[in-house]
């Protein structure tokens, strides 16, 4: 496929062949190859974490909702933001290390998200399915419990890998316009939002998930069935206390 | 390039070539593909403002230090997590917004960090040379007002674009096995420290870093001279108010 095709065909796969497997030579090349990715002051603030073994994924199961794509995929990897390694190069240097603050975690957070999607592209131009799962912030602390994560580490993308089963249809993007400001950031006007929000609103998909859910709008799926207020607060509280349990001073 | 020579062999370009320009067209044409990158839920929250004005450049710069490369690049992109466009989208369709929290605002961070990597990899695929500035929530207040943030729109990572003036060489990684834990985290012992960062630390440049700051140990060239407690301690304390005074309930 030619490189510029890839980046708008590029699709999310939930479906694995489970008679193809990735071998860890591919994986460790993949990801020596996706470390090359920019890191803050090439400091490397993260690990990621491979699980193979099927009980080992059924432990992580729950902690991603029953997401099946979490037992059903080959391999499953926990990219995590990770001051640990740092500080403890830094204690046997006779260095004092400072790393347990929110510029630190924000610096990793932004190492380890840059790693995930420089590895997701590396793997789908390999040939490779993976799904970007974001219900990892969620359940950071049942997660880092199953993989046994010390302090100053957090759980922040999960990533499902195999062969492809499946090719899923497009799920559509915004227009470019959208998300871009020239010069400075213009408000949204009512006209605004109408265009730019017209092509999803009228996707069959859309339609369906708004006649399925019984609402009267698109934005009411999000709103009040996919990320309502009371998940959205009841996680941001257990997230913050994961962060802190984990040695950060915010 | 073959693709596979590519991920190796990146570098982080600060220095352009002041003749050649990136049209709106081709910057709008990288950014759509990079669009496609995974983003929470297919729900976007990003924005990218564009900064080509000169004096624009200059009034950025104090935000990221005087780096010379926010003046000296032809573009510069500021990769922003906004929930202001979603919220603007439920309150015109008649839905209850309720993304002022943490949980929200991480989901939005992952989504910038995954559209600014993908935009990066698109851009030196394309010839072109970035820098990703790690100064960018820093001074998130400043570079706010530059750009006229409305509230819930955090800048997050800041690319500075445009044809390569220089081929600096290879900054090095940690091998793969530093990052890589299989099943579950193995902490690192004294001699994982010495034989995972030997290579880091018998690096010409390293050697000098030492020297010219008249430390003892790399390790003290970051906590005493990069990144010193009393910076992450002030920056954190800094960035914590501005997501706080942009209307998140943290």
């Amino acid at each position: 496929m030619e490189i510029n095709q890839y980046w708008l065909s590029r699709r999310t796969i939930r479906r694995y062949d489970s008679t193809r497997h990735v071998s860890d030579e591919m994986l460790d090349e993949m990801l020596l190859q996706a470390s090359h990715a920019p890191t803050t002051g090439n400091m490397q603030w993260y690990s990621v974490i491979v699980t193979r073994d099927e009980d080992a994924k059924k432990a992580l199961s729950p902690a991603h909702f029953g997401q099946p794509q979490v037992t059903g995929c080959d391999v499953v990897l926990t990219f995590c933001a990770d001051l640990n390694r740092f500080t403890r190069w830094c204690e046997e240097r006779d260095a004092d290390p400072c790393y347990d603050n929110l510029q630190s975690l924000m610096a990793a957070f932004l190492d380890t998200a840059l790693l995930a999607q420089q590895f997701n592209t590396i793997a789908e131009m390999n040939g490779l399915g993976v799904c970007m799962l974001g219900t990892t912030t969620y359940n950071a602390g049942e997660i880092a419990e199953v993989l046994d994560l010390p302090a100053l580490v957090v759980p922040l993308i999960t990533l499902t890998v195999g062969y492809p089963a499946e090719e899923p249809a497009d799920s559509g993007r915004l227009p470019v316009e959208s998300f871009v400001h020239r010069g400075v950031y213009r408000q949204y006007t009512r006209e605004d939002i109408d265009r730019l929000y017209a092509e999803k609103e009228e996707r069959d998909d859309s339609r369906r998930f708004v006649a399925e859910n019984a609402k009267s709008t698109l934005a009411q799926v999000f709103t009040d069935v996919r990320y309502p207020r009371a998940n959205n607060e009841l996680f941001s509280a257990k997230f913050l206390d994961y962060i802190r349990m984990s040695g950060f001073k915010i």
